[in-house]
């Protein structure tokens, strides 16, 4: 997908919503464990019952590695399904991977040839030729950690060098100057929107990945004011709040309702801003 | 498995040799692409020929995941493999890893639970609660991200912090603070050899797992000068250089030899320092 194909979609839709697709057998209606792949049957229901509001989905790799074998044919089965329904959203596969040149294309080739995902989220403590393989991959994006929303995010990501620069803009401006590194969109959590404006000084341009409205206490209007630029710019994350909004029967219809509030207070916020 | 019998088996093999299972198929002897499942043959072939002098074995994921449910398959049956027949060896999971707590929690259950793995690599960027619960199985091993071989660790690894401490040292002091901190081994490139010293006081009693020797250029005499405590302390890891030493039918009869020419110099190596 191109980032015009993203934009368009986003006008269209008037909806940066982005719904993460983190499943927990534990956690997904009682009916449908008896199902072949209750995961698989989780996430079609989700998937149509929020794909007129959504414009990304985003399955965490995490919950379906823990499950093995049956849970990668769950992942597969999913993208699959997207990708085949509903072509036109975009898919992130949030993985968080990162490893030398070599390995890096491996994960590369998983996750955009293997699987046919629109984009990856990627670690940057490895630095340019951990990334950079990902990157070579045309009409694909990469988006790469900067600052996270989690209490362990302040532990290295706020340090400062000599110079006062903290080292999550550290990684913002290295990044910069990698190969393709137009293809690169930004995780920022949204539970600092305090660091959005410093981050627009310094990716103008680049789309920002936003998780932990919701859920983690993140705050919309917030993220927003600094963080919408000309293309709008922003992919907002919500999982919990929206898939695990009832664990009846009623759950799809429900996570619509919850996705559906998001979207209207987006839709508002784009209209003020004059998209 | 625990930290005990990792040291004995390294005392007993007089060998901290590591091998990489990081399997491409454009590389393996071409007479195995005929099998049911050439990933795991070469694997099983391998480890047979090699489990006297080796003490750990290393699948990195990616090589796994580029080839989807086969690939993650292959995966499966090489570490059951090698927990049924040498169950006295180490294993890894060089995933690379780390996501917010409950997230990294599936990852942790995806490796030590469902894989059945003594341990996983992890990056450290997003802090104390993407690793912790790692830490939380027992007798399992976390090893994290700390100084890495490749060229793109200089982006940030290296940066200094406005009292002079460079990440990678504020990365390893910092995470001795986290609970089930002695659980925690180091990824310690091989070819950055002038920083052992100052590694090792920071962590003079952790493992390092240094990747680097052989294909990337380490020099293992340099590693052990300042690496080894008394606990000997140091898996060092060979991939390329071991496990394609040749890519006919006698790749295993090969790669053992590479494996005992590594596993002699290391031998000496203790002997000379009294283990």
């Amino acid at each position: 997908m191109t980032k015009e194909q993203l934009i368009s979609q986003i006008k269209a839709k008037k909806s940066f919503l982005c719904v993460g697709l983190d499943v927990d057998l534990d956690k997904i209606p009682p009916h449908l464990l008896d199902t072949e792949d209750p995961i698989f049957e989780f996430n079609k229901a989700i998937i149509d019952a929020t794909h007129d509001v959504t414009v990304a989905y985003k399955p965490n790799t995490a919950f379906y590695e823990a499950y093995g074998l049956k849970g990668w044919k769950s992942l597969e089965k999913t993208i699959d399904y997207l990708n085949k329904n509903y072509p036109d959203i975009f898919s992130i596969a949030d993985a968080k991977r990162g490893d030398i040149g070599n390995t890096s294309t491996r994960y590369a080739q998983a996750f955009f040839q293997d699987l046919k995902f629109d984009s990856v989220t990627v670690a940057p403590y490895m630095g340019s030729d951990s990334v950079e393989p990902f990157l070579a991959f045309e009409n694909k994006f990469t988006i790469m950690l900067a600052l996270t929303s989690n209490k362990g995010g302040l532990d290295f990501q706020l340090l400062k060098d000599q110079e006062g620069v903290t080292l999550y803009e550290k990684v913002l401006k290295t990044s910069l100057s990698w190969n393709n590194s137009e293809q690169l969109m930004y995780v920022v959590g949204a539970t600092r929107p305090a660091y959005f404006q410093k981050i627009r000084n310094i990716v103008p341009n680049h789309f920002l990945l936003v998780p932990g409205i919701g859920a983690q206490g993140g705050d919309l209007q917030g993220v927003c004011h600094y963080g919408l630029n000309n293309d709008i710019g922003l992919l907002v994350n919500s999982s919990r709040g929206i898939i695990y909004a009832s664990s009846s029967e009623d759950f799809a219809q429900k996570a619509r309702e919850k996705a559906i509030e998001l979207q209207q207070e987006m839709s508002e916020i784009l209209v003020a801003k004059g998209f």
